[in-house]
């Protein structure tokens, strides 16, 4: 099975996911509007974060499926697994800025942020789980080294979810500063590392 | 005629349409926040159900396009008609979970989504039947016993969602789950034989 | 330059358009559900028409550009023409379904129904012409025979969406009617020669 | 690492974010529709503005992505920022839209809008100038001469963004009249010299 359409499908998901996340900032109506678009933080900081970390979510995923040369069932639907957590994205933003704004019950809805992503890193890892153990049948071409150094990336980030999970109950503001951090982690890695 | 650009088209619809249905999930507002997130369950379940049925036909349309080498106006037509049913599932999917939250006439909710998926399988069947009756013209390579294999297993489907449209009248909730269940049984059927 | 990300671009536009179409379809809330689903007729039927014809200007989009070899900026821009003209097709068709509801001044949302389908047909044959004069430099085949057949086929929307203008003021429910019956006026004409 | 698939993912992004300015439309409910379609009038020309800015950068995306034989970790980071500018555009448009609308506060909406624009100009540049600079490694085949002037043309834009922001304190609506001149001046500079 080629692994073109998987691709295209996967970047036509990321693509709507990561555009929809701006439908969520409420346009504010009234006088005042310097004051106003103030109080939206939330909105444009989870904006802010959401977007990089779909975006490099979307910058690993090419980079895994780049050294697909087939694809099998189990592939497409982990693939679908992992495409659920990145489209559920947009909800927790919403839910995540709503709540921080209005401060109401914020510590429950910066929990429903962090699990979020947290979901999204485990489907990522089982994908990439999956990839690393059929290899041979898969047509990837990495050494041992290399699956062990992304394999040790790729667990990196879902403790710092974890962990985020229950900052959550604290201080649901820095929530927002771990994914953030996490994101940039990833890029920094990415950046020394571009193998994958 | 060239295939690529019907696969892309076609990837851009699935892709939306999936995504477009978190936007059909209420972001709530208020203070209770676990409470009202519990009260969303109708939402969640459709979306979860909706989500993976449309990622199943993903994969099917997927694997069936693959064997086209060259596709004609009747197929592109016949395509639409499949896409037309995969868009109007997030209007179904939204209609169902409002009104089990509702409670209000869930059961006739209840027969619009069955009737919703039951469309879908009807286009993808006429889609199918279209593409085996010219098999030549198409250049699709698939033995008889692989057409006759696919075209019991397609036939499963929409028989098990006539059902369902029935089972609404008495319990709009095992919709639900005769929904997911075929979505299982599709999923397991191309674990095991996955040439289409 | 070119062409595949000028059809990669197109297809992710005509896509998003045609699915978000059933984003203007109101999810009715109370009780008595079979009634306010009916009373919604005209957001179906609106739907209905609109994702054919948007279908159907899509596979003539995709037969035009397949015979293009290479592409120029002001096929680019002709291009974005013809896609502003689809863009706004889910405004116009919400307006038309949202009027034909209430009936408060029906007829000037037909108008403006009947006006969005009359610039897609004038912006697609600008593109059309556009490529005909420049066949040579993007390196198109087509005998002038063919030219001159498809150039007829053409002209003959245009003419149609402008008599539905004038009809909208007698009738708005009768443009959903013309505007039905040149999609599959075009439908049949690319079942009989699909050369383009 | 190939570039095909950042091909996709930003086709799919601008492709989203082009179709959704419609989205930001208000769709009139009431009687004397002509009269509410005027008053829209805003909404038309910042969706008509918009539109063309965010389809001229896709053109010149496409042309400069064009050159590229490979692509790395920066590229695709620096990609993700222009692209998270044009994903904030139907924001600020709807912004625009609505305080020209109402008259309260239209300056200040004038003055993000102006900005939002800005802001995708300079990562335009940033983009642009990385690429420039590891012309090499990335396989760009650009003359020196070809370069040089493509940096004048892409450094013209920016300062008529900044400009537009002081004028937004002035004439909120003559905003939209500066953008969409440089928008014409990016299509005919297009037209004339259409290497890049």
């Amino acid at each position: 099975m080629k692994t073109s359409r998987l691709e295209a499908f996967s970047d036509g998901v990321f693509a709507v996911a990561i555009t929809l996340l701006v439908l969520e900032i409420n346009v504010p109506q009234g006088e005042n509007l310097w004051h106003e678009l103030g109080d939206e933080w939330p909105s444009f900081a989870s904006f802010l974060v959401s977007f990089w970390v779909i975006g490099i979510i979307w910058v690993n995923h090419h980079g895994l499926l780049d050294h697909l040369k087939r694809t099998d069932r189990p592939v497409l639907y982990l693939n679908l697994l992992v495409l659920m957590t990145v489209v559920f994205i947009p909800f927790s933003t919403a839910l995540m800025a709503e709540h921080l704004k209005s401060g109401a019950d914020e510590e429950v809805a910066a929990v429903v942020y962090a699990l979020a992503f947290f979901a999204m890193g485990i489907a990522f890892n089982l994908f990439w789980t999956y990839i690393v153990r059929h290899r041979e049948a898969l047509g990837v071409e990495l050494s041992d080294e290399q699956v062990r150094r992304t394999t040790l990336t790729f667990n990196i980030g879902s403790p710092f979810y974890a962990g985020a999970v229950i900052v959550a109950f604290i201080s649901p503001a820095a929530v927002l500063v771990i994914i953030a951090l996490v994101a940039v982690y990833y890029m920094a890695v990415g950046m020394r590392s571009p193998d994958l």
